[in-house]
């Protein structure tokens, strides 16, 4: 049970909030607006949804600057749906209670444990290993050699991080996802045998990063695979060697992204987009879902369509798409009428030739 | 070795058929109609393939009703396919041998673990869980705190189940699926940072479930993901937060379904189909292989493409994509056509005009 | 450290090469051009690309036979990517050091374990498994009863192989991967039920395969699932039941291919491409990223496309997809030409009749 409570001033001041009704109220809790209950704080994201705050049930609600008053205390905020995700966040927060090291935890030579850590029972972690402070390790995660953790990572089950790499500050880890697996590299022959080429590069991933559940992430073949602060990896995620992922980008489930692209900054990538090998993203490009992205991006551009084209003409094309079977009826048919009217044209001109 | 062995008479019993030939003939075994043995029993599914009893080495087959008499023995029924299944799951059936946990096994406090179990080692299991009868729980699984297993169920080899979720009766999930991780949901401000809203809902999923290989289900923002009794989900799906699966549901492997996403019963989406979030999707929708899903289904629509639309009409849209080359050279030499019926039309009338 | 050195003629002749300048120069190490240092051999893929040379700062360059002489001493071979491959290969290659079986590993009765191995902790093996010489086995990994490992394989992290699959020699499996899982196959009845066909078939890899990280590989459900010698799957792959991967195929990342699929050898599909079930594919044919194949494919297409057509079709078509608005004016501006022109000589031939 979560006991922690704070008053709405101490909770706007977090978000740089307007207070209307009692600043002094004690909140305990985060719920939805149609489930919460005395205690709680909820939030509204549209100003004209307002008609639902009549029959709230809990005591405060995170609104736009828009609702200026209410029959219930309210915190004012510009983006009351990041003003709930800190606010929520905040609610929930727990100091780090260091577990410490399982019994049945298998550590190797001259790695570094400190004590603020908990690591949970069948983890194997391997030689000259470095962990930060307050970092929550749990069942069956595998570390290679030489591998780094920042401060306040949380390593969920069966992850799996290979050696030689690198990891932020306050990164999350999903379920079973594989940090630092080869890179999909060959050399093929005249008999078509394909040689593997070595992959002998890392991964590096900056701070504040999460890493869905089952996603993989590519080692370097030389060099380093990179995943920049503040960008967030969906489910089944794949990363290939050598790729470049700017910060604060949004990368949503089953994205597959071919070896050595380069994103920009906040690039947003939707479900099961492909990116082509060796491309170039610019900063802010949003790619609709099942994009195939083929060539370089210039900055700001909103694509979809498989190979993608800017969105308002992939929209269009594709309503157009569905009438490609009228189109072509609608082509044959003026086929059949040119072709009588030049018939008839011909034949005119003949009598007029007749006549003249 | 399968010593089981039941009379054709007990067989057919089983799935409502009718015998033809000796009711009391012993069966041990399942085979393929190519492949069976002495003892085995096999099954045809089209009444028109019937000569491939002739060179049948078994000792019965399963025959569509149509087919009304063979120098085998044979059990007549409505659905081949589907009694085929029921009978070589029945001979292979075993009683439940309860191999007790295993001493490399971790659980929690005030977890249920009853006597008709096997657990593995290395499996490591949270505080509060409650195992149902009968469970097989294999090696590398770990179960989170407060999670809920039913009668009867299989977790494979490094299957992970987070904090709450609810598991049904007799639910299979195979190696490295991931149930509960955090849905992906981020509120951005004006820097670009994204704010991570906290993921605190749960899991349930029904009776007779089975889980894919790798597959991700996601743990509600709040409330609760649900896969309701009855539906398959195949290998590396991804189902995100708050999303309703209904009943017996087919979900064929790399689907993708988006956040706040409901489908209804008996729904089919083809392999790596995808669908966009807060879509709600009738009874009986089938969606092809690849299919982009962007627009709320009605019962019973078959629909393909990305954006998909009506099967039929994708399927006709899509030969006509083939041929666009064709249909843009045809519409450039319309225009010529036209311009020159213009030119000599005009021509004419000048004439005309002329003689007048 | 990589203390390993080998000489200019050495390696040229793993490779087939000729070299220019000092035969017996000492090679440490493989960089790529940019950062090789002294010892260091590098390559250059494209005679065009020699001016690099210039500026290189190791020892030695692999070069295509068209680069006849420089300044620094040269390996010439015909295929400079595949002898960089070898070449890097052999300068990492170390004798396999036999870590033996770790304290923590559970292994089944009857099972063969060789002197020449490591098995790291929390490792889980059934009954009767077979492993042969030189194999390493990384945390986690659980093998069920009756499976087969041949000589040099590497299977890593949370890798689950199921009982009675069989591995060839010389196998790279990378972390999450999961073998012989259930095929998903279900008999429907009336009320939409779904009853699960048993899937009592087996994997067979054959050597020199590698398969990518959480990618699923499912038993047949009769027979046997295959991956023949030489193939290579990159990571989140789909391999479903009863399908042939021929020999050398080249499965990208996130590749889907349904039950009972046939592939040739040489086969190459790009990412995120999917494959319908009982399709037969043939040697050499390479399928776009993204590519959806219904039907059956002869040796040597190049296809592209959702469904899949002759590639260079798609990439006329994919152009004229972005046109479809544009093509859709032109037909009614066409129509309204027509029309107009069908009224002129209408009324002209009228004219004329009126003459008459």
């Amino acid at each position: 049970m979560n006991t922690t409570q704070f008053s709405l001033a101490e909770l706007a001041k977090e978000v740089d909030g307007e207070i209307t009704g009692n600043a002094e109220l004690a909140i305990h809790a985060f719920s939805p607006l149609e489930t919460a209950k005395d205690g709680d704080i909820s939030f509204l994201v549209k100003a004209k949804d307002v008609g639902m705050l009549d029959s709230f049930t809990g005591s405060a609600v995170i609104v736009p600057m828009a609702i200026e008053t209410a029959s219930i205390p309210l915190i004012r905020v510009d983006n009351p749906y990041l003003a709930s995700a800190k606010i929520h966040t905040l609610l929930l927060q727990k100091p780090f209670v260091a577990k410490g090291v399982h019994d049945q935890v298998c550590i190797g030579k001259d790695s570094d444990v400190p004590q603020q850590i908990s690591i949970a029972p069948f983890v194997s972690i391997g030689n000259r290993v470095q962990l930060g402070e307050r970092v929550s390790i749990e069942s069956g995660v595998v570390l290679g050699d030489d591998v780094q953790i920042g401060d306040d990572c949380i390593l969920k089950n069966n992850v799996s991080i290979a050696d030689g790499c690198i990891i932020g500050n306050r990164v999350i880890i999903h379920p079973g996802a594989v940090i630092g697996s080869d890179g999909y590299g060959y050399a093929t022959d005249k008999r078509g045998f394909h040689t593997k080429r070595p992959q002998v590069g890392s991964v590096h991933i900056g701070n504040d990063v999460e890493i869905g559940a089952n996603a993989c992430v590519d080692r370097a073949t030389y060099g380093v695979t990179r995943i920049l602060s503040g960008s967030k990896i969906d489910n089944l995620v794949q990363i290939a060697h050598n790729v470049v992922i700017g910060e604060n980008n949004l990368i949503v489930s089953q994205v597959g992204i071919a070896g050595s692209v380069t994103l920009g900054r906040n690039v947003v990538l939707g479900g099961q987009a492909g990116v082509k090998d060796h491309i170039t993203i610019g900063d802010g490009v949003m790619a609709a879902a099942q994009s195939g992205i083929h060539n370089n991006q210039k900055a700001g551009e909103i694509i979809g369509g498989s190979p993608a084209i800017p969105m308002k003409h992939f929209a269009r094309a594709a309503i157009q798409f569905a009438k490609l079977p009228e189109m072509a009826r609608n082509i044959r048919q003026l086929k059949r009428e040119i072709a009588a009217l030049q018939v008839l044209v011909t034949e005119t001109n003949e009598d007029n030739g007749d006549k003249k």
